[in-house]
């Protein structure tokens, strides 16, 4: 199909002429509110790599998507990235980040022209309600894009459950995260859980359901399309996770070993506490959430977390669940193009290096 | 209609019963996200004037909206009050309220449950990330809640361009709301967009055009109902300035001359400033945002807006708008009981004391 070759590029089509409209009506009356209209619509089209479209767009193709319905199914799928955008710039705001991609994040940015501007209160307070706001913009945009793709309702309404479970997923498994660092919670059950929710099931378990849902797929092939995809996602946690330490900050474009400074309560981490004996369980959780962790401190982690062998436990891991998941895939039986496409994706996403 | 005379029960039964569904299948797996749901669900149920699900069920009811979608119609009117937790959840936020409706706002239960659990980091930042998701979680329900109303699909279609404008509209009012108070514009015309976004169309406007948009009820009748909305939208608004600083805090249930001390810039404050001395005006400017106010400090301010006919001329737009207002509604002929209704509710609503 005309899409299949250039996916990111479409999904982007789609996001900017949505926003064109969506914000056309509301700038034009009110032009005050154009500099969060613009940030939003910045934010969203600076890139990303379109996972989630990618995977709905897949699961789409695979099970017997009609032809006639690919314009609105792009549109429907795009409008992943919305949700993704509120996401993200709430993340950011939870995280206090100061830089997203080698930009400032929203509530930085608004932060910033609020003290260029000279203007009255603190900036940073400026900066949270503008970032909350144009979070919770895109989140009802995401509804407003979804629901408006041009499919014939039954199409749409038999998507609505993986919608529906998606969204509240992803909130469930921050909530959960932000839950979890708080109480101090380091089992290796607690950062699969946070995993499986904010992963797993909102990057490619759903995004998967939704597609194969809007092509009108049977359950059977649903249930076995979401098998492939909760192990994919776990397993793409698991590396992102091993990349947070041990990353060549070259190839990622964050600082090294930026997890531990973050205090990320990882499964990589959790093992390596269960794992160590009490002095170098006790050196990790000093390091853990340490903002000035020297690059000779990373190292030290790092090698305690190989010796007790918590990485190999870590990829061990990822074979095993990349190995059941292709298994999966195989047993879902998706027409081509889309099942050598969600192979490679597999593969890539396990074993990146970025 | 059986729903007419207790309209607010019946929300209340159908929020009831939407949140318990919504919040089942999340808490059973993950009982984690359990205290989220929680404190949304008593959010929600705690109280509430339920406005504008009457404006839009009368809106409904007055435009000839068919007597077999009144279930329908009630799930999906009811559906604005989650839209509102999540304005005032994250409304709480941004102007670090502590506390409403007499009790503690989400943020703040939220961080005093980190502080009495012992928990890790400091309890503020656990209040805001959860408060954050609440909100959120709140705002993708309201769309869940919407688009799973039991109607037709072309009816629910129809009303969507009001339910995108109503929720685009709330939060470009709160975004020009923060920029107002931030770039110190403190023009009559400001505090007039404001309250055109904020309450005029959020509350009243949208509401009434969502309920004749489900009724399906011509393009020019609709129009004419938007004015009646439009006009007592912002008499309301400024009925609930003049309480700000002139309700007697025994029927308000706020603070005397809270709007005062919270630096609220309202249309009276506008005026005050407009119409007063240079000194005066300087006094009411030091007043604004001063947390310290004492009750004669609000008495001096109450008596200067008096004096320099401020608190006239408000007085004297909202009895204008009350009569445009109620000019349309007598243009746009709804059918009774719905257009007594919403007369009362426009004499209420204007002349209320809390």
């Amino acid at each position: 199909m005309d899409y299949d070759a250039d996916l990111p590029g479409h999904v982007e089509r789609e996001l900017t002429r949505f926003l064109r409209e969506a914000g056309a009506a509301i700038q034009h009356t009110e032009p005050g509110f154009s500099s969060g209209v613009d940030a939003l619509t910045e934010f969203v089209l600076r890139g990303g790599k379109r996972l989630r479209p990618t995977f709905a767009w897949w699961g789409w193709r695979g099970t017997g998507g009609e032809p006639a319905d690919a314009d609105g199914v792009l549109r429907a799928v795009a409008s992943l990235e919305l949700v993704q955008a509120c996401a993200l710039i709430h993340d950011d705001l939870i995280d206090s980040s100061d830089s997203r991609r080698g930009r400032p994040t929203v509530h930085v940015a608004f932060a910033d022209m609020h003290t260029a501007e000279r203007w009255l209160g603190p900036p940073a307070a400026f900066g949270l309600a503008t970032a909350i706001l144009i979070g919770d913009l895109a989140l009802a945009w995401a509804d407003d894009m979804f629901s408006a793709a041009p499919l014939p309702a039954p199409t749409l309404e038999r998507a609505r459950p993986a919608w529906r479970a998606m969204r509240t997923e992803v909130l469930a498994g921050q909530f959960l995260d932000v839950r979890t660092q708080a109480s101090g919670d380091t089992t290796p059950e607690a950062a699969l859980r946070v995993n499986r929710l904010k992963t797993a099931a909102y990057t490619v378990e759903r995004p998967l359901h939704l597609g194969a849902a809007l092509a009108g797929a049977a359950q059977s092939q649903i249930a076995t399309l979401r098998e492939f995809g909760r192990d994919l996602g776990v397993a793409f946690q698991l590396r992102d996770d091993l990349l947070g330490v041990f990353g060549d900050p070259s190839v990622t474009g964050k600082p090294a070993g930026d997890d531990l400074r973050e205090g990320k309560r990882t499964l990589l981490i959790a093992l390596g506490l269960r794992l160590a004996r009490d002095e170098q369980a006790a050196a990790i959780t000093e390091a853990l959430g340490e903002p000035s962790l020297t690059e000779s401190d990373v190292d030290v982690v790092r090698k305690t977390l190989t010796e007790v062998g918590a990485v190999a436990a870590v990829e061990q891991r990822i074979d095993e669940l990349t190995y059941t998941a292709l298994a999966a895939l195989d047993r879902a039986h998706l027409t081509e193009p889309a099942a050598t496409h969600l192979a490679d994706l597999a593969g890539k996403a396990t074993q990146r290096t970025y």
